[in-house]
This record gives C-alpha cells, structure tokens and sequence, in this order.
C-alpha cells in the first residue's frame, strides 16, 4: 500500500478501479461506471458523508490517515494478507511496515517475472538462469513467502506451448544483453516466458505452495483475447506438475471456463477478484456462474487491491455481498440450506485460502 | 445403463455428478458443488428420506433394484431413449436389456469413432476404411439406429479443416499398424478425424439422420478450448453437406454461440444435456440465454445420462424446471402467452426430436 | 428503407428478425423465436390489433404506406438517423428521400469495402488505390457523411494482422483483374482487407470521425468465431491510430469483451444494436452484462434497422426497455440514484452519439 499519510485527489481514486493506464478514462470516463459509483456509495456510507466523490475526498482527506486506513481495513475483517510484492512501486510500505501499520499479518506471494529479471545478469545460459531461480524460490519460500504468483498473460499468450529450446536460447541472449549494458531487462515474448512458467510450476510443486495465474482482464499490456486460462492446459495434464496447486486469478470474462477447470482438475482453484470490485452488479453475476460448476471448496477470495485502503473495502463488502446473493440464490432454490449456505461462505472467505497456502491460524 | 442390482457407493454417486475423472474430486469437491446439492435434495425428496447422500444411499441400497429404478425412470416421462452404445463399459445392458428392464423404448445412436476403430484392421487404405465404415453406417441405421455421434473434440480440436490427404494417409498406416500388432487402436488427431467426420457428415446426409457432435464441456480429456461449435463452420456451409440435420450436444459454456448457429443455419440443433444436472441454477442461466437467439424448434432434450437412474432423474426434472423457468421469464414479460409456451415446452421436450430422428410415436 | 409503399409478407416480415439468409429459417423458424414474438406482440399493441402475425400484416399491409411508416418512427423518437448506405440494394430509397419520407434527419455513414470495391478499377497498385479510397473518403465526410463502417468481419477474420505486402499485391491483382473483366470485384481475405481497414482507420482519424467495425454476430457469410472485437488490438495500442474514435457494433455474444475494451480504451466506444430486437429477454441480459465494464459514456443506442419501419419501431422500444431495465437494476441495488440513471439513459440514447459524431443539436 501507498505509504500513508498523503492526500488523495480524484483522479487518483478513479485510476484506483479502473485497469486503464490512459488517463482519459479516469478523467472522462470512470465516473460513468457502476463499479465507480458503488464504491462511491459504500465509502461514502462508511464515512457517513455525502454519497459523492467530492465528499469523500473531503472528508478522507481530512482524517488521520492511520486512523482512517485502519478502520477501513478492519470492516474488511482480514485475517492474513497474500501480498505480490513484486508491485512494489517508490513510495510503497515494505512487507514489514504494512503489517505494522495495518496490524495485519503480511505473506508475501513472490512475483515470478520480477524475480527472474534480476537474476539474468548473473546467468551464462537459460539452464544456469532457471537454476538460479529455482534457488531463489527455495530461499523466498524458507524466508516465509506462501506461493508464486506468474504475470505471464502481460507478456506472452497464455496458450501455453511445449519449450522450444532455440528460441528459448536466443531470447534469453537478446534479454541478457540488455541487462548487461544496463537496462532494465524485461521478460516478453512466449518462448521465455513460458519456459520459465514451466520451471517456476516445477519448483512450486516440489516446494508445495500454489502457483498463481493472472488470467482474464486486466490492464491493457495484456491482450485479452490470449490470456483464457484454458491455455494452461498444459499445466493440468502433464504429469510432470501433477500435485501442483494452481491459483487462476481474475479470470472474467473467462470465468465459466475457469469453474469448469476447477470441477474438473484436482488441485486447480480460482478468484475472481477485480471482477468484483469494478464491474458493478456484473460481479454478482460473474459470482452466480461461476458457483455453476466452481465447487466451493475450490473458490478463493481476493481483492486485488494495491495501493489504497478503500479498494481493500469496497472490494471486502462487495464481495461478501456477491458471496451471499450467490449463496442465497441457492438457499431461495432449495439447494442449498443455510447451515450448508454459511460454510460454503467460510470457505470461500477463509477455509480454502488457509488449506491451499497452509496458513497457520 | 449399469446392470442392476448393484449397491452404490457415495464415490459412484458423486462420480455420476461431475466430469472429473480423478477421483479426487468424488472424495472431496463434488459435495462442495450446487449441482451435486441439488441432485441429493431432488433424489431425497422422490424417494421421501432425509435430504443428505448417506440418506438417499441406504434408501435406494436397501430398496428393489428393478423397482426402485423404474420408479425413478417413470417419473422422467420419456418416451423413446436415444442411446449412444459406444460408450457401453463391461457390467452395462444391452440396448434390449435395457428397453426390457426399463420398459422404456431404446433407439441406438451409432458412436462413430467406436465404430471406425474397430474397422480399420481390415482396410488397406483410408478410402476403404471410410468404404467400410459408410457400409457399416448404413447397416446400422438398417438395423433400427437413429442418428451418429461423433466425439471428435475428445481425439482432436472441432476447428475443422480441409482433409489433407497426405497427413491423413500417415495417420492412417500408424493406427492400423497398431491394429495389426492386437493393440487397441485410437484415432486421434485432426487429420484422420477430421477426415472421419467429413465421411460420417456425407453418410448421415444420404442415410437422413441426424449427426451429433460433442460440443463444450466434457471430461478433462477434451480441450474445452477447441470445443466449440462455431468451429463445425465448414459442416453448415459447405454444399456437400447441405440437408445434414447436425445436433449440437451440451454446448456450455458456448451456449450462445450454439444458439446463434441455431438461428441462422436451417439444419442445426442443439442441446444443454449435461450442463443441467451439473450446474446447478447455472443450468437455468444457460436455458435462458439459450433461447435468446436458440428457436424452440430447434433446442432438444438430453440428459446425458449413462449409468444410474438418479441422473436420468435428476436431468429429467431439473431440465423441466429450467426450461419452465425460461418460458416463464418469457410469459411474465409478455412475449409469450401460456399456451405458446406449453407449445414450445412439447417442441423441446418431445416434437423437435421426434420431428430430427423420424421417430414414430 | 424500402421505397414506400408496398405489401408486406410474413417471410418478409420475418426474414427482417433474423441475420440467417436461408430461407428456411424465416419459413419455419423465427416464429418459434423469442424475438418475434416479442415484435409482433409490440408491433401490435401499437396498431391496437391482435397479437398475431396474420393481424399486423392485414393492418400495416391496409394502411396508408407513409403515415403507417411516420407513425411507427415517431415513436421512436429519433432525432437522427446514421445510415450505411452503401447496404442499399434496388427498391429502397436514397438518403434525400429518406429524409423527406421519414421527416428524420439522415446522415450518411461510408461503408468502407463498397466504396473501396468501385474504386479498384482505376488504380494500377495498392499505393494508387488506397490513395483514392483517401480522397473518396475526404470528400465523403466533406459531403456530410460522419463517420466509416467496415464491414471486415463479412470478408476476413478480424484478428488483424500487420500488412504483408507481398500478399497484398497478389490478393489485389487479383481482384483488380475481376474488375477489369467487368466482373463485380470482392474484396475478402485477410491480406487486402486488413490492410485496407489500417488505411480507413488512419484516414478516419485524420478526418476526425469515427471508424465503425462489425463485430459479434451477423448473418452466415461470416464466421462468428473470426468476429470478436479483442482482434482489433492493433488499432487501439499501435500510436499510428491514437485518437481514433473506434465504435464497436452488435458486439454479441462477445459484449463482455467489448465492454471490457470500452473500459481501458479511451477511444473505444460500442452498441448492442441488432442483439436487442433480435434475441429476446437475452438483450436485456446482454444490456446488463454490458453495463457490468461498459461506462455509460460508451455505450451507444443502435437499431441495425435498414429497411422496414417494424424493425425501427421494434429495437428502440426494446432498446429503452432494456436500458430502462439495466439502470432500474442499478437503481434498485442503490448504486445509482434516479438523476444519475436518467442521466446515463441520456448518454446512451443521445449525447455519446452526438459528441462522439460530432454531431449539431
């Protein structure tokens, strides 16, 4: 999160639920959404002020930022924090200091991409490189990170091909000639990066914590026409990842192929976080499909959120609100009972996340 | 359907209610899914026990096999049963067991690919093979069957392309090489499925039956990614097939693309089948988007059902109610008056199909 | 519009409500549609007749041709028309007698591939060409016309592919030779209709109007599976189209994708047009799933209405049911308040269109 105190202006809280980089969509346009403007109305509601996005600048603005994050964060009733540090931008807590300023437990999830980028310099070939990350996974894990998180969909397809060997040499030589003058190396193109998708899947199943997928929207670096998480078929049927745990994240508007890949691979789980927050009532609609053929057991909460306190919030009431339209659908329709009803809620909200990541109560 | 009696095991139930095929998700995820829920509330409530698995197991364990499944069939209504003997496992009925045991009507529906492989060891080249396999098509529907399926999407991807006779003919030899060693043969592979399809499409045109095509979801064997409809698109323009009825099977979640195949192609059909029993109120979601652009004469019944009498049940009485619920929706907002939709309910139920596989009442 | 008046069918009445082109389906099916339904029964309630088909007709086909058609379009409420003009085929009037028969203001829209196809004949490469479909273009929106529609997804697959030159002179000699031979030339295939989609979409933002592109589903000439807007990804990242005003049309079933693109976009706008009258209940889902990422300032009403006055009357009084109904939904959640759901009615009815066409009150 953004290291508090600071002042918030309205543009900044726009680009906070929108996946735009361009910053018309924040200027012109993000107010015209329904995600927007529900965020507006539960903040709002929260603060008890005006249900108006000049109201809760004002009155946000003018409160004791530790204050007013913490009683944010506490409505979300959040016991442990999954955080991608590998988001990290300047100005940002560490790991450490949100959990101290939050007071809630912080886990890291390591970003795959931002790993391995800094480990290309120190590599003479692709098998030195991968073996360098593998040992940097083994180390982050024993330091206590809780999974691995892949960005692949930002950087290639996600229609995941067998590794080919050639290719695979000439983009880590492009790559690593970058990082050796200097730049910034950055990971693109399917050859490397679904290479080292492969071995970051290989290592996560030795060291038993789930790998995480970014599939189906999110900003526009990614083109979401590749990005289905039926590309990862691979992932689900060679048995050289059998036992792999594997996390799809967003997923929409791939979420129905998402819940099928969960009703039918034994250790595939999904979220559909953003999705929630941002969409207005297609949330809950996107939470009812996927609650077709998505077994509670296999469906996680999460919010995507980063930088503010609110999105955390909005994100945290939004989707307990879509958990229970979705639940109470099935409650209305005699599928379920209410007892049934509140553990699937549990499950979902708490239970699965603790099994998946092993996390100690 | 399994020959009765036999006692069923929570595991066999819960098997009977997913694609999955490992048997982790029996053991642990399929309680955790509506459609399974539902399954045990419709079963539980007809069979007047307890709404829980173990319940409804010491029931229908305890009861007279015969009876107990004629009571569950009976209250399915059905009419004729279209069966697909192909998938016959050893302990199943035949085709005349069955219509005896269940005093309902059998009709065989011919699995292509079954079919075809147990051909090929006395073909010498593709052109005999699909020689022989037309004649058996052609015995076949002489003997009393009423239509062909294919599951190509299990063997290869359902993106159609033009026969290239030369991959064909390498296909071809491997298979029958295999063949003649006494291994089981198995087409896989667009090229000589493809190739297959094309030949089975030009027989059910000449022989007027209905081809049926394994669309969407299915057990993790397929690639839901290459499962859909709109890739049968050479199968509705293409003059050489031109009059062929092609039934579209389960679909989800390209329901709405099936649909719209539906509306404008004259030949085509679909089904939700599976997608009913499966997906809980996601089923009833499917049944309304369906019949969006879907013609009610055009949208058939199926269960999907092979082996136990609940699901027969279950996919019976949850189908009625979700496309109750979908005409209904069209009632309550005028489009429809009651006796226009008790029309489309018998075109769906019983007239369409009728109408496709020339069945006499 | 067809040149008033004239006697109308009921195959031609039907084949109005649907994009197959077989005559079969309006012979047999449409009438099983939910979307006729729907239309008869509205068309009716406004000529105060029996919900029938065989009474609409009788009534319409009994009425003065020219105030039958006003008053169907007065209740529309239309302030100005945006024709395609390059679909207008014999019997059907020009723009100016549109104009006068209706009352409505007409402003043209150049299809793209028509006024590329007249001007094949006289250019000796694709240089020369495209640099004529320039000035055509020029002086088109000089004459008035507003805005560029390519019908792309009809001829090509809309996953948009950088030029291959070679290909294109192939592809163009080709259809240039077709001309020559006083044949009509087509244009179709990848190589020439991509390429000639980049020079329309960098001479549309040139000429400061926006580029149309066909996308979702139509009649059967095109594959729906080639027709997803995320295909377009070109010409909203490359810097070559920036500030290009993109509008998505019909959209279906791949609405998710484009309200998504809508979101991230600056540039990028869309409407549901023919998904509404056509598809029954399932417009409104589509208006409701489109509302999801969509921002009320993108979102476009369109009718796809080209040449009977039903079609007109049908869509814009389905169109602001389900507007009314998408909003209503958000109102009822309290995510929108009654001034703020008018206010997006507003935007989707009127004010997009006139800013985004530059369009004079």
């Amino acid at each position: 999160m953004r290291r508090w105190p600071y002042q918030l202006s309205a543009e900044e809280l726009r680009a906070a639920f929108t996946e735009a980089l361009d910053p018309q969509l924040a200027q012109h346009h993000v107010v015209h959404t329904a995600g927007y403007q529900d965020a507006i109305r539960r903040i709002a509601n929260q603060l008890q002020c005006e249900a108006t996005e000049a109201a809760v600048l004002a009155r946000r603005n003018a409160a004791d930022a530790a204050g007013y994050a913490r009683q944010l964060l506490a409505s979300t009733a959040t016991g442990v924090m999954l955080v991608d540090a590998g988001f990290a931008i300047p100005g940002t807590f560490t790991l450490a200091e949100q959990g101290q300023a939050t007071g809630i437990t912080q886990r890291e999830i390591i970003r795959l991409e931002t790993l391995a980028e800094g480990l290309i310099k120190e590599a003479d070939d692709p098998r030195e490189w991968f073996s360098a990350v593998r040992d940097a996974l083994r180390a982050g894990i024993g330091r206590g990170a809780v999974g691995v998180k892949t960005i692949c969909a930002y950087r290639a397809t996600l229609k995941l091909q067998p590794v080919d060997t050639d290719a695979l040499g000439v983009a880590f030589s492009a790559i690593r000639l970058r990082a050796e003058r200097g730049e910034l190396p950055r990971l693109s193109g399917s050859a490397i990066c679904h290479a080292l998708l492969f071995e970051a899947a290989q290592a996560c199943r030795e060291l038993d914590v789930p790998l995480q997928v970014h599939c189906g929207f999110g900003d526009p670096d990614e083109d979401l026409a590749e990005a289905s998480p039926l590309g990862l078929r691979m992932l689900f049927i060679d048995p050289a990842y059998r036992g792999l745990r594997v996390a799809l994240l967003h997923c929409y508007p791939y979420h129905r192929e998402a819940a099928y890949l969960c009703s039918v691979f034994p250790d595939v789980y999904m979220d559909l976080s953003l999705t929630i927050p941002f969409a207005g009532l297609e949330g809950d609609r996107a939470m009812r499909e996927t609650l077709g053929l998505c077994p509670t057991s296999k469906l996680l909460y999460a919010s995507d959120a980063s930088r503010y306190p609110e999105v955390f919030f909005v994100a945290a009431a939004a989707h307990r609100e879509a958990l229970a339209g979705a639940l109470g659908e099935l409650v209305d329709h005699g599928v379920l009972d209410n007892a049934a009803a509140a553990g699937a809620g549990r499950q979902v909200l708490a239970e699965n996340a603790r099994r998946i990541y092993n996390l100690k109560d």
